[in-house]
């Protein structure tokens, strides 16, 4: 991260905490902290004050904070983060009223209750509504993710063949990124035949059998940033009722992408994904059509019924409708898309899926080896 | 998980409860939802009164939930989870106060407090510290996720030559713990020569040098249960420096291991490790010397200076001594140790490491390839 970013970053901050009277802010969640201070670790909290930003970290991160801090002041503390915290408000005699995230547990919160002297209040999505919006060098980061996520699909789809486990084929996907030097953005779900009807499925020993479908949905991580991406895959043939089925869950996603600008009402790109798969008599999905990614792979906006805010130009959101019937079948297309003034862009490469830019109408096949 | 181990486990939480005078328990820590209810999923709670437990989920992991719980009523919710808490308590008419897990966020307790009628406590580690003692299952578990663990290493080591990037090195040790039915228990730390220094040093894409140490960090999770292991190897032969402080890492460990006893003050074993680093003239680490470790791969009781709680019959906890220099080196020997009445038994197999068991005086080479 650039001084010129960070500097601007802290100042939209600032500019937020001053309207809401707030002179000190708590920053908990780690993402948050990645945000104000460029630090990647964990177990660490932010101070933002009008002059200052602080990064509390203890001596298991101390050689990476300084490595990676951009533009704050780090202190290593030795007890507990709301010690360090009590410690720093008592030498910072301008704040009157601390406040902290609502990310935080409420242990953290009331052993601070018992040692800061200054008055304590909570605050929701400071930081979050700013992070929604991303920056050209963001967007290139989650670009860059989704390349390499890509790049690692294409080369574990030449271990599918019948007799490999879930587990086996999420490990080789998650090596392919490792070996492109990026990370996970989170645990890879891989799913065969009705096990894809479990929306968060966790990678077993099931083999893959001679006529078989798989849903891969998984992330890379690179610079920090996250990209997220669900694929559907048939071994041999499919029959006519997954085609039919894979076919609605792609025109839902095509009817949302096309729903996605800068001033639309989030409910109206869901409900946009939601009406083609109810008009075709499948069953509607039970989760959001979609949410934020960046430094975290679920931030805001929410894509989720009844959402009445608007899209906003530099939010980066999924757009992933399903189908999903019990003990047969499971199917979810999900791609990565910038809003802008004008549409949307899709930033995950469209192979082996969705996306309009991409002539994908059918399932890709994949032969048994 | 077998019902008559849950029954246990509930009566003995009821048990705790009463004497607080709690007759209901919001349960929001996802290893103690796991521990009461059976599930491995994610975003779900759990409600425990005195007459029935409840787990509160949605669609997305409600088959999941269906597959894994044991002697539990599922709800499906469509809103939030303080939502559904709200609704459940409404019902239950004998419940005046609602007791929440202090490990939950301030945001949702604050939007528990506005709709839930029932009076609001909070409490710690109610649940924790009946799960720091391990029955005879969980520790199979432990054991068995550490047999995957040493096996998968054993594979990988096979990979470790000149021109491997730390990035790819763990996710081929990744892959193999997958291969091996098993997932990871946290995201696997592997550090090249001086990248060691930093404890939680995230792979990266440095190659691996002709003459280069390797540090290890990772663990594989079997039937939810973590183990947690840190081997060190080197490319070649050992300078005399790197030698001596691997001895010294190794010594402290051991000297640790042999205070490990049902009974005996924690600080102590803490300072056992302490205290051979300090008296060799090495940096004295600045982490804990150990943790407890299950369902999740941090828990009680922390091994630290100044705990004087006692070690309890059937805790399992980690013993990681290390000496760091940044720029220089990172070594740190962890093993996995099952408290006993009469001492204590290492669950994590010998190979490539430590062990009182196991007779290795010195640093394992790898040769290059």
């Amino acid at each position: 991260m650039d001084t010129r970013t960070m500097k601007k970053r802290i100042k939209l901050i600032r500019y937020k905490l001053n309207k809401s009277r707030i002179n000190c802010l708590i920053v908990t969640k780690p993402a948050n902290v990645t945000y104000t201070t460029g630090f990647l670790g964990d177990d660490s909290w932010a101070v933002i004050t009008m002059g200052q930003v602080y990064l509390l970290t203890d001596s298991r991160y101390i050689e990476q904070a300084r490595k990676e801090c951009v533009g704050c002041k780090i202190i290593q503390h030795v007890n507990s983060l709301p010690q360090a915290v009590a410690k720093l408000a008592k030498k910072l005699k301008s704040v009157k009223t601390v406040t902290i995230e609502k990310s935080t547990s409420l242990a953290d919160f009331e052993q601070l209750k018992k040692i800061v002297k200054a008055r304590l209040k909570t605050s929701a999505n400071v930081i979050e509504t700013i992070r929604s919006c991303k920056d050209s060098n963001e967007i290139a980061a989650i670009k860059a993710a989704s390349r390499v996520a890509v790049k690692a699909l294409k080369q574990t789809l030449r271990y599918i063949k019948p007799g490999i486990t879930e587990n086996e084929l999420a490990g080789m996907l998650n090596f392919q990124i490792r070996k492109l030097g990026a990370a996970n953005s989170f645990d890879t779900i891989v799913a065969f035949g009705p096990n894809a009807s479990r929306v968060h499925h966790q990678p077993s020993i099931r083999k893959l059998k001679r006529r078989d479908t798989v849903l891969i949905d998984f992330g890379a991580k690179h610079k920090g940033y996250c990209c997220d991406i669900t694929r559907c895959f048939i071994v041999g043939r499919p029959t006519a009722f997954y085609q039919k089925a894979y076919d609605t869950v792609q025109k839902a996603q095509t009817a949302a992408i096309k729903m996605i600008k800068a001033g639309v009402e989030i409910s109206k790109v869901d409900t946009a994904a939601r009406k083609v798969i109810h008009k075709s008599g499948f069953p509607v999905y039970g989760h959001g059509t979609g949410h934020g990614l960046g430094l975290e792979v679920h931030e805001l906006p929410v894509i989720k019924p009844r959402n009445k805010s608007k899209l906003e130009t530099g939010q980066v959101i999924t757009i992933e409708p399903g189908i999903y019937i019990p003990g047969k079948l499971g199917i979810r297309i999900e791609d990565d898309i910038l809003v802008t003034k004008t549409g949307c862009q899709i930033l995950t490469p469209p192979q082996f899926g969705a996306g309009l830019t991409h002539n994908c109408p059918h399932t890709p096949f994949l032969r048994a080896k």
